[in-house]
């Protein structure tokens, strides 16, 4: 996954079907304002459990943007001059929950089921997986909305040679104990994962992990 | 603040200083790919727990870019349609914690105590402000830097006639208890909030909140 080489960056073309900037304008008050803003798909996310081996089950894969944000202001206009000594590509692999975007007209937790298939290899009837609630993945620059799910697998619902992601996507799935998880939500941490990773891992811990043995 | 008129919006200007837009191209395992993004700032989040009154302490604004979210699906190329009995404004005033993008160099913590001073009106030290963790803000298309901190503030703190933010801010205080509070993370939820902020309202129910009274 990290075997990452040859990176640069340019303008972003005007028919990017992924990235669409606007400025917005209006009027508040009485008094004419106006806010740049990128439109981005709607979402949905999953906290996994595997009940047979008490796991978390979670993504990591390389994430442009984060590389982006970690060497623009050093690298240059194009980023043809990246310290890659420096910079390790490592630097980008993210820790997150299992998600994908609304990209077609189906009911959302179909769009988690084949998620949690495609990225994570367990196959689960959306019967299964439950409903949380929902939020705005952004409100600044992109205002998008992510729905949580929630399901528990067994190592049963395991479908050989599945997982990894689809296409050209490189998804490594990780498991973590219910210790290793309550770690990650602890103070002084510097985490490469996203904010609704944290809300998801600390909701299961308050709301659905076993609780602990003494 | 929910009086907003004259709604529009159109392409994103060239020299936009807050939205940049980019395309990263790469190669990861002997495969070119590319990834649209976009560069945004490093930000602060500031949980605030007034003990005066025992009440959280969060802000409420009008966001365009949920706005557009919820709007653009509908409203045409450039918004002027928008059917504004169907989207009232007050659809995209945000609940969030007090927050701030770090626009120059000076300690992090230094621009969370200005942005408690002028969102929320509390004058209070920056040894008095904690930092809890930092993470990703975003992953998909952005990927800066966030850092979460923690404020216990009194009403003595409180600075006559500040807050709401400067220049053209319009941004309103508000004050949850803590069982409207705890409320805020529970299931079926659909909340008009980032995930950085229920991770933070979370973290402070876990780690901060006073001992529920029998």
């Amino acid at each position: 996954m990290e075997d990452i080489t040859n990176i640069h960056y340019g303008p972003l073309p005007a028919d990017s079907p992924y990235v669409k900037p606007f400025r917005f304008y209006y009027t508040q008050n009485g008094k004419q304002k106006n806010w740049d803003l990128l439109k981005v798909h709607d979402s949905v996310s999953i906290v996994i459990f595997n009940v047979t081996r008490q796991k978390l089950v979670f993504v990591k894969q390389f994430r442009p943007a984060v590389y982006h944000g970690l060497v623009s202001a050093e690298a240059g206009e194009d980023g043809r001059s990246i310290d890659m000594k420096k910079f390790p590509p490592s630097l980008a692999v993210t820790l997150e929950l299992c998600a994908g975007i609304v990209d077609k007209p189906i009911p959302w937790v179909d769009i988690a089921r084949e998620e949690v298939l495609e990225e994570c290899g367990y196959d689960v009837p959306s019967e299964r997986i439950e409903e949380i609630m929902s939020y705005r993945s952004g409100v600044g620059t992109s205002g998008s909305l992510q729905t949580l799910f929630y399901v528990e697998v067994k190592d049963e619902d395991k479908v050989p040679a599945a997982g990894g992601g689809v296409d050209d996507e490189l998804i490594e799935v990780v498991e973590y104990s219910l210790e290793e998880a309550r770690k990650l939500t602890a103070k002084g941490n510097v985490l490469t994962s996203p904010p609704s990773f944290l809300f998801g891992v600390l909701w299961f811990l308050t709301n659905r992990a076993p609780p602990v043995k003494a």
